[in-house]
């Protein structure tokens, strides 16, 4: 298929070069040019402007946040020129006001629309084994499956509508986010009574949290590994998109709350550069614990 | 092996038939005597007094609090009675203070003390499937090998104070009744939206969350299956546990806070008696959803 | 002087029949009719733009959201046709980023302008009592100090950046809602309890908490008088504002938090337009007692 | 009237003077000698043991907590020896727990109990100008009265069981709690954004807020004066107390759980010996604001 591909940071590169490596033929387009310098070494094809990555099978966006996706892609006019027949596919997390305009605007100029942001860090990206969240009309689904296959390793279909899937997502990272807030408590809960937090780590990871996002975030949060693979500032920016959908949908969410304020004391602390694990630091000060 | 067995609720008597299955002499002790009858059929030998099952190689004490333990063995003096040698298993959840008074105690009347809190429900226990978090001397949880192998299928060592096994059960309880609550807002969250909440289960269950607390617990909330495994009464106990253990080793909790006025909720509304996954509820109600 | 005045909702009307009062030529405009109607019997001189009450002196805009301001004064440039030397005040809670927007947008239209958002419901307007927090040039605020006298019975100068009178604004909010959940949860507390809330109330407004904030709400609670002054879905967006802003300054806001939730859950049990003590039915709710 | 006294800290000391200057023969006793002493300066009768000061027409004790009472009161069986027609005020702050085990204790040892928390700090105490949360049977009370005029300004009384009156000083120590931490965050917050907090204290105490907590506490905070009126670490004691009841009465008390955890930090940042005013340094800290 052609393909193309607009946003390429960490998580956007790694798809796009999975969609190389399948044999697509990859448009991309990136607001900074190293990243599309290093793709055209993979293979893909770089395009003047966004409007030209419009004029393939399919396109996927991994755009940073609604605001943008409005800048680059509604604002220009995009869907009123896109190939016709082309389907659209936004992986990025945006909020699900956003999205719901996006059906809209899509629906009007007559272009095929999924909502499929993803489960998964960078380096899961460039093994293709990100988890899809997809949304959207069956066949539209149907019909991209060679992209979906070639970036990830499930494709689980939320529903037809597309911001679904972005109500998914959030509801996923908010799980997410929960757990590394746990065990940030509980670890500091320990340490402090003389319980070394990578006991308390191996238990549960040994027991009933054997699962990726206890063994991932457990090992970073003990080992103080916190190199970005999903920055603190733009978590906080995911727990605003939980909270704002919260407050439409008229389902409080205390959790989101407790965590809210803690990546606000991250941040204000100097670590929102950080990969979001760096939330743990909070409650290792609050405890009044060096945590290095 | 001889082996003492006090406290035969649910837990306790699977724990006390995979000790009889496994070969031992069992002396069992209940407050009443209908546990005590099912265990004399499986080859269990009944005692008429606590005082006697101390008379083993190993007592394993189930008992459902700080308070029954000191009515039940502390008060009248089975310490100072027991049998030269003798090995106390506390397998109950029991306060980290309370814990810190056995030892001293213990060591006072010369007995050997092994704090071993279990991570498992009663249908885990009957399958001798149970974690064991055990703290003690070494060589005192060498020489009860026997007992934990048959209880359980991992003993994790925690450290050689007995209470440091207390300390990691509310750990590890925490982090558990944290998951489940995040689930609850979860899936509140996601049906106030439309997403079923199956569909959110299905996917945490099928990537990041793909293990036991999670497949277990989103299963009960999803199906309302409440029947007590565990019961929310008892759960708030533990809860309070935490706080109490918290407030003296300095550390903040605030998902404890939060979970702590949900089980308050929870009971207000007449769920003390279900399984403490009906914590679920409370979000559900606070969202206007009715859940059944 | 000749004052302008935009947004005649219930605070807007009840302040500009305050300066016709006051001698003041009033010249008002609102999106609806009826208000206008009204303030025409008092001696209001109506006008048939937002534009024409920018040809005043001073123009006060009571508008209910940053968009609305956005959309009736912004967008249609009528900074930029506004009368040499006009003082405009925004009297509404808006968000601190907008009015930092609104202080550039200003400055660069050479039009003066005063941040003086209000403390104090409809029927204090109506006897001129409001508080005002002003905030802007020492001179610009000088010069309108006969509509300030007019409608306030005190103004508190926050500052010289008019952004600052919303961030105090905020905070004073902040801590009246934080007032309104305490008695609410103190009252749900001491119900359970069997003592009645009339009690407790009786105490706190006799003792440490004899000022307004508090007579005024437990009276509103007690007595179940929820029509709305300043309705809770209102309310809402004053949190949100703080959350918002909260983030932006790096200042964690649990309080803020307990707060949000307890107003989506009321909003969600349909008590969105009531009066915001109406948040008060949410404790009541969640300890199982009946409130009326 | 000749009245005991039991228990001469600094609330204690100050109100056994009252007693003294308004002519009663009053006899003290304390744990420690050196109040006594002073007292005895002032005219009181020190006495050898508790159980002397259960010789009077009324005895006052004023208990650090349920454990002294029960060591220095109860477990010596003062009751039972107990002058016939003795009433017993209990003017601490105790669980409602323990409260309601006093009025069983008294009831079967036929002494009359009043519930007579106070609200007041020593500085208060000491001008003889308390709150009295009286609870216990309107003769009792009555005949009490100059016992009562003499410590307080006024006696609110709150119902005839005695431990009524626990639930009111709880309530009310909630709603101050929560003030206190409101003001808090809302400085935090102000600062943050170049509002000075005394700017946000002056309009608060100037407006809404004119009353005693707000004036007492945002002093306090705003120049740090932290020398202990009432402890930090014996504030948390009564969180703990209010946790507990709530726990009992089935009534979820969320700000309670944030202020809890900020007790818990505070104290783990060595501040439980300052005044609890001194909390606000949680909000300060966290908001990466240094506060001298």
């Amino acid at each position: 298929m052609d393909i193309g591909f607009i946003g390429l940071g960490g998580m956007g590169s790694a798809m796009a070069s999975r969609l190389i490596a399948a044999g697509h033929r990859v448009l991309v387009w990136n607001r900074s040019q190293a990243a599309v310098e290093r793709l055209r070494g993979e293979g893909a094809q770089p395009v003047a402007t966004p409007a030209e990555a419009f004029q393939a099978d399919a396109v996927l966006t991994m755009l940073a946040s609604d605001e943008v996706i409005e800048d680059v892609i509604i604002a220009p006019g995009l869907l009123e020129i896109a190939r016709p027949g082309l389907i659209h596919l936004v992986t990025a997390t945006i909020s699900v006001d956003f999205a719901k305009k996006l059906e809209k605007l899509h629906a009007e100029a007559g272009v095929a629309y999924i909502g499929a942001p993803v489960l998964g860090r960078p380096d899961v990206a460039a093994k293709g084994e990100l988890n899809i969240l997809a949304a959207g009309a069956a066949d539209d689904i149907a019909r991209v499956k060679p992209v979906l296959d070639a970036i990830g390793k499930a494709t689980w279909v939320v529903g037809s509508e597309p911001h679904l899937g972005n109500v998914a997502k959030l509801a996923a990272n908010f799980v997410l986010i929960s757990a590394i807030e746990a065990m940030s408590e509980a670890f500091a809960f320990a340490e402090c009574q003389n319980v070394p937090q990578e006991k308390i780590a191996e238990i549960l990871t040994g027991t009933l949290f054997a699962a990726p996002a206890y063994k991932t975030y457990s090992a970073a949060i003990v080992e103080r590994k916190f190199e970005a693979g999903f920055k603190l500032a733009l978590g906080l920016k995911d727990v605003r998109l939980m909270l704002a959908a919260s407050e439409k949908a008229g389902a409080p969410l205390p959790f989101a709350g407790v965590v809210r304020d803690n990546f606000v004391d991250a941040i204000a602390h100097g670590d929102g550069d950080k990969d979001w694990a760096a939330v743990s630091r909070v409650a290792f000060r609050r405890a009044a614990l060096t945590d290095d």
